[in-house]
């Protein structure tokens, strides 16, 4: 055994991606912290590929190396508006931008390459680093044949990771709730870990993909974490220090019940005075230490959290309590909208669960403050890996409304599977609540989706909530535990800034960067194999595991693993219904929970009838016989078999091509990821076998093609 | 909130209880540490009932006070044999007491009254304490008409409790693992407890019951607890010396991996002469600090506990390597028979937990040193409220055997539901292995079993293995956490010293000492309705909760309430077979898991036909369509929906009768009952629902009276 720790892997930022950029002369105008980031990220590459970084407009008058194009004329200008004028040919890359037209914004940039110069311009600092890390993506290409200028600007303004990080060890849930990589970058035991080096590494990994902010503690508040928004908040400014070079805004989970917990208030009700001045004034001190501090996230009256309902009061009240004290320092407050009876009685099938973020909170839109973010799970259950989209998210026209994914796979093989979620996030996001070729889930969290309609009374300005998703990274030397799994940040940094993206061309940057030529044998070769493990791998996922939207076959607490009737019999509401005939929750308008009827047409209809239901959605919306007959043809208990066995097959697949990279990429990566296909296979295997045995139990109808059911 | 312990409730030796010995003249003849408790105890009692304690024999020459029966003769003599010449009136009580035909054995006692005078003698010290508390229990009736000679003797030699207490907390199983009264009365948080006073009163009620031995630690030996045996053995020590007053020895769980774990030897092996030697040391040292220690109690190759398996070797190797150790001392080895693959594969039919003990220690029959107590749980599978009896308990004629109980109720309502187990053991130790009129199982506990047939090879000498219960004792101020959960240990204590006690009679006992007179309004209504609430409640339990002896319906890990499926696909080895057709356990010889060949006729033809095994077993035993006919003359599907509705019926019953004893009663005995019993009751009708729910979902059948089912 040795003491030394195993290296951090780069990520998608090993030095090689950075060849193309360090090896030009670079001009980098402007000032600034974030320009001094561009500017020492470019200094690093070139010390390592031979070329040559020039500071600042300052020395480049437009009569010196502006204007001529000689041996130490720069290959590549990054440059902030205003920061002086520039060199001769960036000038004439420029030429056709319209300062006034080309709103650019905080982070957005232009670009263009002309008469062998690449340039990059941006209206503030944070636009030159995305430029930067766009440059780095494009590595060679961005010295190749002229681009006409390209306007580049991220769809959503809110790009934000969670931390479910606890900074005491939490009795069941650990260091990190719902955690599949070691440990929390930011905490260990009790206090702040300060490996600040790596804090510095995950802000530029972050920054690289397009996150600009991050909640650095659990949303279930327990007492230690508390005090972070108080005695503790040394501790948060310590990390906002580390993280803001990198254009990333710290945020804080805090607890409803701060100010009684902490600032020995009798009571926390929203509308109590003492109460509104005491988050007003715990604010402004946390504003004094941590001047772009982003703001709160809030889980309040959820799975025993408190909230303002032990008040009479409402989310709206308590929300607008904590927006009121951020307001006047620009932050904003994450509220989630995640509330419902986790004390439910499975015998009373009329409540359902899938209503109750839309039953809680539909009825207060417009009553939220400008600065309230609502950040609305994307399912109305809870992170299933197939659930319909949640109807909140086209039931508030006079909110701003964040969609909130995972990417910590709790239910989706918890960084022991390959599960790639690009290609179900793209499919959320692409959704079109009001019908096909209508707004988005992607325009409703960038805050266009009403554009072009009349204002609606209440409508709220200040664009939309952004994207937010449970991050999945820890000290785990390849940050997220499964290598692989590190496709799922990346992507998901890359659709918040552009949900129109492709997930498979996402992929194919995460690849390219990941997996660089020079540290990897036979680059088409690994890139085609990492293609075929990945591309299908969440459905994949989707067929071994629960059936037909139907979800929470999991094993109860930790979540991992078969369990057909775990949550069958509990308070959770989460169940399936499933008897000797039939399986599934009838949600219907006709005889069920009337769920569908918190969906706007054409979906309220396109759900409520079997025929019309989509077959990935038939058993979340509808309870059908076994031997009902889905679109796809087949009937649903052989479609269970079918699919369970085809998954099976799939994880096989990806094993015996997974040993194909052998030899190819890094041997340390190659040798996790075999490890966990093992794991992954024999967990796969006992999906099929435990959802086919439970359902060939109740049914009674043997598979048509004669396979072995135990 | 204040800081004071609550006081400690006196269980079953409350100070009335000894009214009537308190009030007497006693004569206490012997010398020797249990004689001086014999003596305390009568002192304590008179100095509160206004009696008299003379002491030793010495004092009490055949021309003193043995000859006049004035004001200052004795009432009560308490002798030793030998101690010294009776007094007149006690010598004419004995007169017909021949000492070699009346062999009292260490523990044993002859009891009369005459002429005012009651006498108890005894050969050896411990007798003289179960004299004592035998007269406790007889209260006034010791001291009323003339009572002819009886012989008492305890019909089992081993009346052990097994504590599963860690010493240090451990992180899933906490302090005491399963159980449910609080912390350790020995340990806490990595260190012995040191509450001394405690220990003794724990000593002084088990000695008061007839107990005479305990294992300090849990089975489950972790790192800190195995170091109870060497560094950490003081700690021990300091329990043996509070115990010893009570005739009570101490006994030791260790790890069979000791010679690695502390003694730092390569290898545990019991045929290597390096740890033949290691435990002969470490067992010496033991007895020069507790010269009577009782023995090591050791669960290996089981649950992940290590054993002789590793290396190749057999039970009876493993067991004997630590006998031979202790042989010496007088010490004995109780080695538990509680050895099954716990990794099983739910899908792989052919392996059988239940035959798991009779394979792997009916071929060592005979291969055992003569202080190995082989220690079975009495059913072939866990503690459950019904099962058979473990065919081990025939099989073994060539060794001793103890049967293992379980006091604390893991499984039986973890001391939160009402549930006297004194039938459920009454009826196991008056089960007749070899057929109605035959030896029993308290027999073969007794080692009595093969009297009067041929001596078999190999037959040890040394007597049964006695009876073995897990505790159900803790720090809570009950004792037990349920106050009427004492009416187990209690129960358990008086069965180990004669299993031919009726459950029902017992009860009474421990009624009559626990709500003496004195405390109690209206006792005579008090023990009707503790009857009715106790004598039915272990067959309430079971109708509750899993049905006809198919076992193992809850909740995995924990254990407590309802979970049908909870271990179906699971490693444990314990499953229902349900599906929509039938349900139970096909382990006939004709067509399942050939288990009823593991027991002798009768019993083997009884289980292996439907016909013939008795309804209680039946799923335990066969597999059944759910339109199956019982003996009873229902079917199987309606047995279940009419037992899980009169189960909670009969807990509401007991409700109602509990708050009769309102004001009648301790008010915080009542009132934590109270408590316990809605919790009994919100459990059962979970059950009742969660089962009725399950086989109609399954079977389709709608229950014949058309209650509920939801």
């Amino acid at each position: 055994m040795t003491s030394e720790r195993p290296a951090v892997h780069p990520g998608w930022l090993p030095p090689e991606a950075f060849a193309a950029l360090g090896a030009r002369r670079a001009l980098v105008c402007g000032a600034g912290l974030l320009v001094q980031t561009v500017r020492d990220e470019l200094a690093a590459a070139a010390a390592r590929y031979g070329g040559k970084v020039t500071a600042g407009a300052a020395a480049a008058g437009p009569a010196g190396p502006a204007g001529a194009a000689g041996a130490g004329a720069p290959e590549l200008v990054l440059a902030l508006a205003g920061a002086g004028p520039l060199p001769g040919p960036a000038a004439a890359v420029l030429a056709g931008h319209d300062p006034a037209a080309d709103a650019l914004g905080d982070e957005g940039f232009l670009l263009a390459r002309r008469a062998g110069v690449t340039v990059v311009l941006a209206d503030r600092p944070a636009g030159l680093l995305y430029g930067l890390f766009h440059l780095v993506r494009l590595g060679p290409a961005a010295f190749g044949p002229d681009r006409a200028l390209e306007r580049h600007r991220p769809v959503l303004r809110h790009r934000m990771l969670d931390h479910w990080d606890n900074v005491a060890v939490h009795p069941v849930m650990g260091q990190v709730e719902r955690g599949y990589a070691g440990g929390s970058i930011f905490w260990r035991d009790g206090g702040p870990r300060r490996d600040f080096e790596r804090v510095r590494a995950y802000g530029r990994l972050l920054a690289a993909c397009g996150v600009n902010a991050v909640a650095v503690n659990n949303v279930n508040v327990h007492a230690t974490e508390a005090r972070l928004l108080t005695d503790r908040l040394g501790d948060v400014a310590d990390l906002a220090d580390r993280l803001r070079p990198y254009g990333i805004r710290v945020h804080l989970s805090v607890s409803f019940a701060a100010p009684v917990m902490l600032g020995g208030l009798p009571t926390a009700d929203p509308c109590d005075e003492a109460v509104r001045d005491w988050w007003a004034a715990a604010t402004r001190r946390v504003y004094e230490r941590i001047p772009d501090f982003g703001g709160y996230v809030v889980k309040a009256d959820s799975e025993g959290q408190p909230g303002p309902f032990r008040y009479g009061r409402s989310h709206a009240d308590g929300a607008n309590v904590l927006a009121e004290a951020l307001a006047p320092h620009g932050g904003v407050v994450h509220w989630r909208a995640f509330v419902y009876n986790h004390r439910q009685d499975w015998r009373d099938r009329s409540t359902d669960r899938a209503r109750a973020a839309f039953d809680h909170f539909a009825p207060l839109d417009g009553r939220f403050r400008d600065n309230v973010i609502l950040q609305v799970k994307h399912g109305p259950i809870d992170f299933q890996p197939r659930e319909p989209v949640s109807p909140v998210i086209a039931a508030m026209p006079g909110t701003r409304l964040a969609v909130e994914l995972q990417a910590t796979q709790e239910y989706t093989g918890q960084q022991r599977h390959v599960c790639y979620l690009g290609p179900w996030w793209s499919e959320i996001l692409r959704f079109a609540p009001w019908g096909p070729g209508g707004s988005t889930v992607a325009d409703v969290a960038a805050g266009t989706a009403y554009e072009g309609r009349p204002a609606l009374p209440g409508t709220v300005g200040g664009g939309g909530g952004g994207l937010v998703a449970v991050s999945n990274a820890g000290d785990d030397p390849f940050w997220t535990g499964h290598p692989l799994a590190q496709a799922n940040l990346y992507a998901f940094g890359r659709l918040a800034w552009d949900p129109g993206l492709d997930p498979l061309a996402v992929l194919d940057e995460w690849i390219d960067l990941t997996f660089t030529p020079s540290t990897t044998r036979d680059p088409r070769l690994v890139r085609r194999i990492l293609h075929e493990v990945l591309d299908d791998s969440w459905r994949t996922y989707e067929r071994y595991t629960a059936p037909l939207g139907v979800g929470f076959m999991v094993r109860p607490g930790h979540h991992y693993g078969p369990d057909v009737d775990g949550y069958e019999y509990t308070p959770w509401g989460t169940y399936h219904f499933a008897d000797r005939d039939g399986v599934g929750v009838d949600r219907t308008r006709a005889t069920g929970t009337r769920f569908t009827g918190q969906y706007p047409p054409p979906w309220s209809h396109t759900y409520e009838s079997v025929q019309t239901c989509p077959d990935e959605l038939l058993l979340f919306f509808h309870h059908v016989p076994y031997r009902h007959v889905l679109r796809s043809g087949v009937t649903v208990i052989q479609h269970i078999y079918d699919s369970h066995f085809a998954g099976v097959e799939q994880v096989v697949a990806m094993r015996d091509r997974w040993r194909r990279l052998a030899r190819l990429i890094d041997a340390r990566l190659h040798a996790r990821v075999s490890q966990r296909l093992d794991e992954q296979l024999r967990c796969a295997q006992e999906w099929r076998d435990q959802v086919n045995a439970y359902f060939y139990r109740k049914s009674g109808v043997p598979d048509a093609h004669g396979r072995r059911i135990p």
